[in-house]
């Protein structure tokens, strides 16, 4: 299963994987879920928002166990963060049936559109537009790089973008939600942790920056002259690293276009996104007035105008208690022991569904704390141990 | 003629320009200057080098005067930088013709390809190129932003790359060669001066900056862990601006690619491009090291690795003394009074062809000293003149 996935839009060049929403690599993965499905005799469901679900018994009974994540990717990204949560609950079917178990409620297995929002700018599109979490006339209009909208993707993919938004009949056939993930960082190196529950995730965001000066000629316009933004943004990404060190939080400029970008021309723009995190949305906040409020007195020093748009935000989530504590008593009845329990700085779809039903999440080790670059990696004994646990799970909230 | 180029390759959105060599949009304009020879019953003359040539009189008999510049751009360039010499070259074989003038000597009118490096990053390619000022064998080697190489490029567009190089017998048939230009400054605005001779320009180059780290999550990427790139890089940002203000000089970052590119990912690589000029070369070679100095500084506290590469450099080019007394003699001598003499930041194919043939240039005056930008522009009498102070120079040269 996982051998037929892992050449599916992977770059020679990189060795990193590019899935983007409804591109041909992401289309691809689409199809090897849908043959996933098949060859387990799991019925195929493709919902109005762009999500793939995949049943074991009835969905229409009710109170059912569904289980997932994403198959896209950030640019460049590894080959775990996404599809482990997916191929681990195709096996954790497996090593059910082979156990012999009949769930007395319905299991679904989904893949969850845009989580990265590498395409389109917003992360988790897909759980967004199921739970209603956005305006599906605003979803319709975001574009990606070369212009194309979300609208025009879907109707390229054979899907009628006027039939998206909150799924509400689906919502209410789930009773619970479990994403089984690839950890993002090195605490369960530290622990010793094959396996651990999520807790939480903290509040984060990305705002756009949009610097404007006036393209010149850059060998013949006088310093005292010049309106170059290139100047505002570069104080920015230093001022962001500083603001957020000083707070304990995460800044993070990863992702810049220059305009007209020419070697020997002042640039007229740079748009710059800028992703922050931290532990509670006081910080957040604060840090990001501070930088607000840094880059626009150098806005003024350059000449420059300085536009900021939050282009995405998520309040601190905190995933279910009883659930959290449901899932350690599984664990630990089957032979996992005494299970961390963590908090992360990554946004999951899971995040956007704990608003509407009870969720929970699995965390598998990652020896080096690498994600979202090639160099992102799993032990596959730890996988096994994942999807065994992911099983076990499902195995008792499912009886 | 100046109406039939003024649509080619302009970009709605912006107003600027993006003529680049050998694209559709350039090859337009090489059919319009194929089609403005023709107009004029001037022999069109394509050499190995990708430059045109029109000829009023036989090259053969040599001792040429040549006139000229090129119809390629920056990104978002302007309309009047490199055409405005072609056109008043065009435009001053009429004025001459009109006048019942019979010239003495050949008189040629040139279109230099890729003066502007805004394809293959080496400015003046097709000069150095007839002057033997780059190895061919290097010059097919360079590549396009989508990796195509200029052999490439040059063999799509019918001519073949393996014929490049300096062109003696085409240099032996020159004897003079004269560029207009749009001033790219606003020295001309001050003085009220319409029309000024070149004296020299500074010596100038371009440095590409790799600043190399590693990839990984924005969200769960502890602070000291990140090995981020862009840090470095905007520090050398504005270590270039500060460095270039103090010496007296010019430094300016128009042009920045970041990979992966990714909102919610480390950059892996930040490059960047750095165009500095300098009124004397050791002015420009201290702020280059110190420059890399503080960047290499700044790199040790990242954990980031730079490389530093010099794509171009040209040395101070100071125009032949005597050309530059017989321009301002033949424009006195035709009302033109006492005109000014500039020295220029920017480069231009009169500076290299200067190591070659006694070379002149002339400007003509920019109201706002935009360049480079879709904003530059120069008033119609100011134009007109301009061709009238070129064809009193032609008449003078080549009588």
């Amino acid at each position: 299963m996982w051998r037929d996935l892992a050449p599916v839009g992977r770059f020679e060049a990189t060795g990193g994987y590019r899935r983007y929403s409804y591109g041909a690599a992401e289309l691809e993965c689409r199809a090897w879920f849908a043959e996933a499905a098949a060859a387990r005799g799991l019925s195929l469901d493709a919902d109005a928002n762009g999500n793939l679900w995949a049943w074991w018994g009835d969905p229409a009974a009710g109170d059912a166990v569904v289980t997932g994540s994403h198959l896209d990717s950030v640019p460049d990204g590894g080959a775990f963060d996404g599809p482990l949560g997916v191929v681990s609950a195709f096996a954790a079917v497996d090593l059910l049936r082979a156990r012999g178990f009949k769930p007395a409620k319905p299991i679904g297995v989904a893949a969850f559109v845009e989580e990265e929002g590498a395409r389109f700018g917003l992360a988790c599109l897909g759980s967004r537009l199921l739970t209603g979490a956005i305006d599906p006339a605003k979803a319709r209009a975001l574009s990606d790089g070369d212009g194309v909208t979300v609208a025009e993707a879907m109707a390229s993919a054979g899907l009628d973008p006027a039939l998206i938004g909150r799924d509400q009949s689906r919502l209410d056939r789930i009773g619970v939600y479990v994403e089984l993930h690839i950890e993002q960082g090195r605490a369960q190196v530290d622990m010793d942790a094959p396996v651990a529950v999520g807790s939480a995730i903290w509040p984060h965001g990305r705002w756009r920056f949009d610097f404007d000066g006036e393209a010149n000629h850059a060998g013949t316009t006088r310093i005292e002259d010049r309106v170059d933004p290139m100047l505002t943004y570069a104080n920015t990404v230093l001022a962001a690293r500083k603001k957020a060190k000083l707070a304990g939080a995460l800044a993070t400029v990863g992702k810049v276009i220059c305009e007209p970008n020419g070697t020997n021309a002042i640039p007229s723009r740079v748009r710059a996104w800028i992703d922050a995190r931290a532990a509670a949305e006081d910080t957040l906040a604060s840090v990001l007035a501070g930088l607000e409020q840094a880059t626009h007195e150098r806005a003024s020093r350059d000449g420059t105008t300085v536009t900021v748009t939050r282009e995405s935000y998520t309040g601190e989530v905190a995933f279910d208690l009883a659930m959290r504590g449901r899932l350690a008593g599984a664990l630990k009845e089957r032979g996992f022991g005494e299970v961390p329990v963590l908090a992360t700085g990554a946004g999951h779809d899971a995040g956007v569904l704990a608003s509407s039903v009870p969720t929970a999440m699995l965390f598998v080790r990652n020896p080096t704390g690498v994600s979202h670059a090639p160099g992102e990696f799993a032990e596959m004994a730890d996988c096994l141990r994942g999807a065994e646990a992911l099983a076990g799970v499902l195995e008792d909230l499912a009886r």
